[in-house]
């Protein structure tokens, strides 16, 4: 099979194709016919050499994958030959808050999906929504994991409630949709009046050009008679945080998805303490929220906005595609 | 003013209509011109005597209403004249878990709704979604916050989960339309074809008709995969709960929102114990899940379903169109 | 090694010793020397031939057990050789609410304890609190975990609250001195002022003897100066849930902890409906509760009531008497 | 009667006794003899000028006091004359997540308790518990509120769980001693050994000098096996914050209590992105909590701990003393 590997710190420059041998499942594990991946931010975290979690040597790149099952070993319950399964990216973090017990991860600390062939636990299989292509299943591991524990990880997120979304990144992306999916409203921030038209087609009741409004929170105030909005997709870090406390209603939620800040931004401590909310940082989530997801984007027919699709052989260019940061919705590599 | 008296216990014929003088508001209190109330099985127990909390003599009964407001009292700030608002039937249960401390309630220990004005504390009152008309609002503090409460008052509902509700009594039919706001999929119970199409035309997924289908449990397991369903609304008693124990999820949860049961009637600890579940008592609701509710219902536009309309001077009438219990939807009784 | 073996149904004197193979762990896998077993109303009911969940042929009985780690297989990263350990009943449930895909327990579908080496799944691995005796760590994975469940899966217990325990079974006394690490009040019903006063001295606050205050709700009651209490361990089944369901505070929690029940016996729906409480199914309880509850007895040096300790030949014996249930606290199977 | 008044902004020098007509009660209030108050930061942020909610002119200044009721108006249920009484700051917060709607408050928005009557609504009124003094149930409403809100209010605190809590002011004090009675482990912060061993005599399981071991969060890692704690009761601000972030365990829980922060002071992004956890920012707390909070007082006998009683007629000077900053404990105004 063809595999791509890669190292830690080891830049885009630095993954290499290989050919290896299949492997073939021991017990509770399943063999997985890749069939797409798609691209996150800890891919480029990865290969820029700051990862807040623990990377193996010579590491088969990409947490996120969906593809066919081929082989099962012994004892395997949760799926068979010839299902459709995405891949949990964290196989042990089942259900619950996360734990240091369940860190390892797919294309981290253990080997990930960029390759023809993938060795799975079968605790990280996921069937796949039946509406939904590889490709489109592909995209939903971390991305959109993150915005439903986003959403709905901490205190219930009820319809007739305001989410606030920004910019039009993956998660930011899945969370508008996926707000909606809860009967929620949904003001969405974006960079541009092109973004905020396909915004608007995705669901976004409203939508702020942060360019030309750049103080957005008062008009987020504005637009919710002066309540603020229940719960923000928090992922601009230092740039967005005080003006998301700033626009966050009394006891609403700020999930922080945002990744790693290596900078020395800070935020103010006026800005935490004038307000009455709570902020929850988001590390994806457990297998129990993605099946959870599943089950509303299989009843609603929810597609994921994939930007671009790339072959298997192209998969570097991807990578560049990815680090430029103009995709609109997942950049995805797939097998013919 | 003019006003109807009864008594706990005095049954239908013992309703009485009188003139009296309009109460003027003092401090923290708000008169209300009643524009419509809505009936309730609360109304029929208290008229037949075996009601569970306490009945003040001579009652202005009828818990359930909306109007305008035309007079406030000293240090009022949660509403100003010409509001429209309806009225909390629990004044002082603001916020979490029910207890004795709030158990005062309009149309029981205190004065209700069956009048021209309502003298009411300003706690009671919630402003009404703006695209309901008052007859619409008067249907809500009742039957919809229960509805809501057995929804969302346990563990969250998720958009892709399955709720089951049964008949089409006010509670059931809030509990179906409001199930559809949560994004989530109903399965809906009830005696005839000619309701069923009445129900599939409110929203619900599928409908099995309890008559031709007894057992109608297999079909609600066979329908969600063998899994159950998460949240049942349950209404029918000893007469459904057995089933109910068969139809819901492992980890669902039952609302039990049926009235009172007088009768010897009893349920198999058997059902009870073979499966792993929750049975949640629901007593109505709190203001801040009717405001929550509110928020939602206006967002999303939802029409409450009236039955029938009655004159103020016929409400007796009414009362006895209510205990034929053939009703679809609610029975209002409003002023000219 | 030795290892008893038995069959669905069939009967303690249908339980026989073997020699066997010691297996070794395969990947994930770990070998433990069991040191101690401990026995559950379920390996009688297995015996007996009515256990709701599926039971394995020529099985190795016993859920319960704590050993000494002595061989790893590939991969194991949560416990070392040496580790001294207990079993999780359900390795796959690692947090959150019970699934199917989680219902694999050992001593049913899975081999389970009884046998000089048991082969695990890491994910079983739970570390024994270090004050904690073989003997009396082998104790805690039915029992004790029920009862943590039962008094914290539901609504937080608090300090300052009310706990009712039923009798002096496993989970009862558990439950008794596990409350008292939540700060609560206990109350504990018994049949014998004998046992009152054990239950005195393992730290009931209260004992009320259910022989001669056959009424005991109403004792309840006036011990709680009206209220009810705020958390019941409902163990009794038929026998006892509606005098719970009048003991229980508004708005408080019954945990239904009782085997299933196969009788006839039954419930008023009166007595349901008159409360407004929830019900809560106890099914064990997954991992995360009990690696909680270890940091609980660990912190707090609890110590579990152990009845009587057989020797791992007299096994059959221990099954014998435990089935009297005249047993206050655990009976432990130990090899020398 | 006599009472203190004061002015937004108009200092401790501002604060003025007058001879006033005691009010009568109207509708649902009540008239307390005041016995005692207690100080808070909140009154000396009034008197600064810089306080996030509303003040009144010519206001009875502090939140926290403790009387007996000597007279009830119409329709007051929840108290009767002779009952001894602690007033709740937001009369209007009865239970749940806080809002505007509850933002009215006792020595703030609305008359506070410095006088020899205070008339409050009936629904600000908590029952002592019977072992408190009257001193020392003053000290309860805004510091042990707090403190019970930041340990119960989020994620539930489970007896084995270890709390940080930070200092000797008032908060921090009461989180030491209401820690305990959840079961849990407590390691203090402090900037003396004298103080230390005061804390540790309180029940602190250990105490960090933060002078002596100014990186304590390396200090908290290794006395928690390298896990962390579950809880933080973060009242440093800016000056904290960094330190509790590395402090805390994967999935716990920081409440944040500081007083507003008028500085400039910031927090890097960096830390706040490294860690897997929530901040939530605590306004006191409702009266459910405060509630359940006395009982669980009253049930384990806990003292709050008092720095120094002053006479009503040197409140002036017991401001002073408050601003220099130096009490261990409450500071304490008394009614001979």
């Amino acid at each position: 099979m063809k595999s791509y590997r890669a190292n830690l710190g080891g830049g885009i420059d630095g993954i290499v194709m290989r050919d290896e041998a299949i492997p073939s499942p021991g017990p509770h594990q399943i063999l997985v016919a890749v069939r797409a991946v798609s691209l996150n931010a800890r891919e480029l975290m990865i290969l820029q050499g700051y990862y807040p979690l623990p990377v193996k040597p010579d590491l088969i790149p990409v947490s996120d994958g969906a593809g066919e099952v081929v082989a099962i070993g012994d004892g395997v319950t949760r799926v068979k030959i010839g299902d459709r399964i995405a891949a949990s990216i964290f196989p042990r973090w089942i259900d619950g808050p996360f734990g240091w017990d369940y860190s390892a991860q797919l294309g981290g600390s253990l080997d990930g999906m960029l390759s023809e062939y993938a060795l799975l636990p079968e605790d990280a299989a996921v069937q796949i929504p039946p509406h939904l292509s590889y490709e489109e299943a592909a995209t939903l591991p971390c991305a959109a994991v993150t915005a439903w524990n986003a959403l709905s990880g901490g205190v219930p997120l009820l319809p007739g409630q305001t989410v606030l979304t920004q910019g039009s990144g993956g998660v930011s992306l899945f969370a508008l949709q996926l707000a909606r999916l809860f009967g929620a409203r949904v003001i969405a921030t974006t960079s541009s009046d092109d973004k905020a038209q396909r915004l608007t087609a995705l669901g976004a009741d409203a939508v702020i050009n942060y360019r030309t409004t750049p103080d957005w929170h008062a008009c987020v105030r504005e637009m919710t008679g002066g309540r603020g909005v229940d719960v923000i997709v928090e992922v601009g870090g230092a740039g967005t945080m005080e003006q998301s406390l700033k626009a966050v209603a009394l006891s609403g939620q700020i999930s922080q998805v945002g990744s790693l800040d290596k900078s020395a931004a800070s935020i103010g401590i006026a800005a935490l303490s004038a307000t009455v909310t709570s902020i929850r940082r988001i590390a994806v989530g457990n297998r129990a929220q993605f099946l959870a997801m599943n089950s509303a984007i299989a009843m609603h027919g929810l597609r994921p906005v994939i930007d671009s699709v790339f072959a298997f052989e192209d998969a570097v260019e991807a990578f560049r595609y990815y680090a430029r940061g103009e995709a609109f919705g997942k950049i995805v590599i797939r097998h013919d």
